[in-house]
């Protein structure tokens, strides 16, 4: 698998605002964005008007744009909170998609060097992925890397990059527990490495900083699990977790390959974990549920592209999981619209 | 899993040379290694005498020492090259040993420290190992470091760590047609990171730097598949690819852990590995029939001990690679003379 060069016009910056000014956010990122396409998605549940910085390319959609392409009926079941970037997902027509959390900052490496988030998300899903045999030396196709001795020849080729996961300085991806648990705990080690998550190894995939092949995968990052008491900070939600269990067990099924790694962003600090705490968060008891199904769950030669994966999948989370907890028939549900909406959108031109 | 605490009397440091002037290798390392005993086996081929640097608490075992325990018939077959090292494992008596390649000097950390690669082997080894599930902040028990959003809180206690295998800067551990098509190429990339491999996905161990707990997995760690040209240069050899396959597949069956990334050694170059490639080194051939075999090895219940495994591995080696080449069918022959050399050699106290 040759290495790929792409322009920058089949990429799109997918920005999911839960906070009602961006002008700082996007000012911050002007040097790395502005050569882009930017789709931004106000919150629905947001009141406040949205304020975003002026000189970019950017298409803002709000809550009317969702009502009049989903129905008003389920626009806040699918797309409220952070789970409104999913409908950037759905809106763009572009090859790759580059999405960041609202709260996150550029990050310098450990040379002090600007991280370029979209230049490594890029690198990491144009070469190609190894996800059948582990490399000793991370990623074999990174500048000044190779394989290592006892890496079978045969497997040195890869597969195609599908999913590009990107990591955190600073304020790390806790849970609520965790962080309620070590307030002042922060993450400063910059880990000089991207690696291919190996096949059938499930992973928790974090919305906050990730791009993705969307012509290939697109259809398996959604929004289905939700909890009862999500709130607006991370550390409250996992639907960027199922997602990710999603499109792993998609990618393992396809023969496609996730990488977790650079780039880095800096996170800030928001909100109170403890308070977070109090609400009873049920990630903890719906993950012992949750992994072991994923882990276990094969796919039938049937399901050659991401959507036909996608609704089996959805089968077997009504039929194993649905019986446990009424979140997970809510998911079952939401994976099988979420297929209509892609299908019906992919067929439209964008709404601009 | 609690941490485990660990004397300096617990740990052997196992040295093959390979070349016969140990002195300045010696001398380099002494401010890591003067605390620990010392086990050093001279390469049963090697005709000149072994020069050692004073002042350390070290056996050093030979030719004759060899014969006398293995019988001089199978000696050279067993032992020789970068082979002899095993016969150090044979006559340790410790719970860890830590395995370097003389060609290997002290390297530094990305602050320009000296890393001392006992320190971070133990660490690696007392500390759990996280088998069944990604985790995309790397070793989640190293300081500062804790599991991501998502990470089943049932899996979070880990499992026991049996193997550490550290890393290479400046010459890394490619095989000779990389290195003979790549000469100028070297790894200055320091990652700093540990992770856990993933269960059921072999890797490639390097025996050039490692540390093992030689009570869990010490008899999985041995000398069996000899190439039929092999040389004295590291890129002209797999047994430990080999070895490190045996001992992947046991600790997955034993539901115990392996960990890669730090330490690292600087590597010295040594060799030319173009003349290397003309002896049609077997590796490329060998490694396409050996990883299907491993990754599709399962072991029985009844084996419980990392003998019982390997005796069981044996088996299956001779029955589906012997008829393939008779490399494979000798690899389980040694492997099978291997467990009842270290039952015997456990069962006598060390010989000085």
């Amino acid at each position: 698998m040759a290495q790929v060069s792409i322009q920058d016009s089949e990429i799109d910056i997918v920005i999911g605002a839960v906070q009602s000014d961006l002008t700082s956010f996007m000012e911050e990122w002007r040097p790395i964005f502005s050569r882009y396409h930017l789709i931004i998605v106000k919150d629905p549940d947001l009141k406040e008007e949205l304020k975003v910085a002026g000189g970019f390319n950017v298409n803002v959609y709000t809550k009317s744009d969702i009502d009049r392409v989903v129905g008003s009926s389920s626009s806040t079941v699918l797309f409220s909170g952070y789970s409104c970037r999913y409908f950037g997902y759905l809106m763009s027509r572009k090859k790759y998609i580059i999405s960041v959390d609202d709260d996150c900052s550029l990050a310098k490496d450990n040379k002090g060097n600007m991280i370029d988030i979209v230049a490594q998300h890029v690198s990491n899903l144009t070469t190609p992925a190894t996800p059948f045999f582990f490399n000793t030396l991370f990623d074999p196709y990174r500048k000044g890397a190779d394989f290592v001795r006892g890496y079978p020849f045969s497997l040195r080729n890869g597969v195609a990059c599908a999913l590009s996961c990107g990591l955190w300085l600073n304020l790390a991806d806790y849970d609520a527990p965790t962080q309620a648990l070590k307030p002042g705990h922060r993450n400063y080690r910059y880990v000089d490495a991207v690696l291919t998550v190996p096949t059938r190894m499930m992973m928790p995939v974090s919305g906050i900083n990730i791009g993705f092949d969307r012509e290939l995968v697109g259809p398996a990052l959604l929004p289905a699990l939700r909890l009862a008491a999500e709130g607006k900070f991370r550390w409250e939600t996992v639907e960027d977790i199922w997602c990710g269990m999603c499109v792993k067990v998609v990618c393992d099924h396809m023969g496609i390959g996730v990488k977790s790694g650079l780039p880095y962003v800096w996170r800030e600090e928001r909100g109170d974990a403890v308070e977070s705490l109090k609400k009873e968060w049920e990630g903890v008891k719906l993950m012992e549920e949750v992994v072991p199904f994923f882990q276990s769950l094969r796919l039938s030669k049937a399901a050659v592209s991401a959507e036909q994966c996608v609704v089996e999948m959805a089968a077997a989370v009504k039929e194993r999981l649905g019986p446990v907890d009424p979140v997970f028939a809510r998911a079952a549900d939401a994976m099988v619209n979420w297929i209509k909406l892609w299908k019906v959108a992919g067929s439209q031109t964008a709404v601009a």
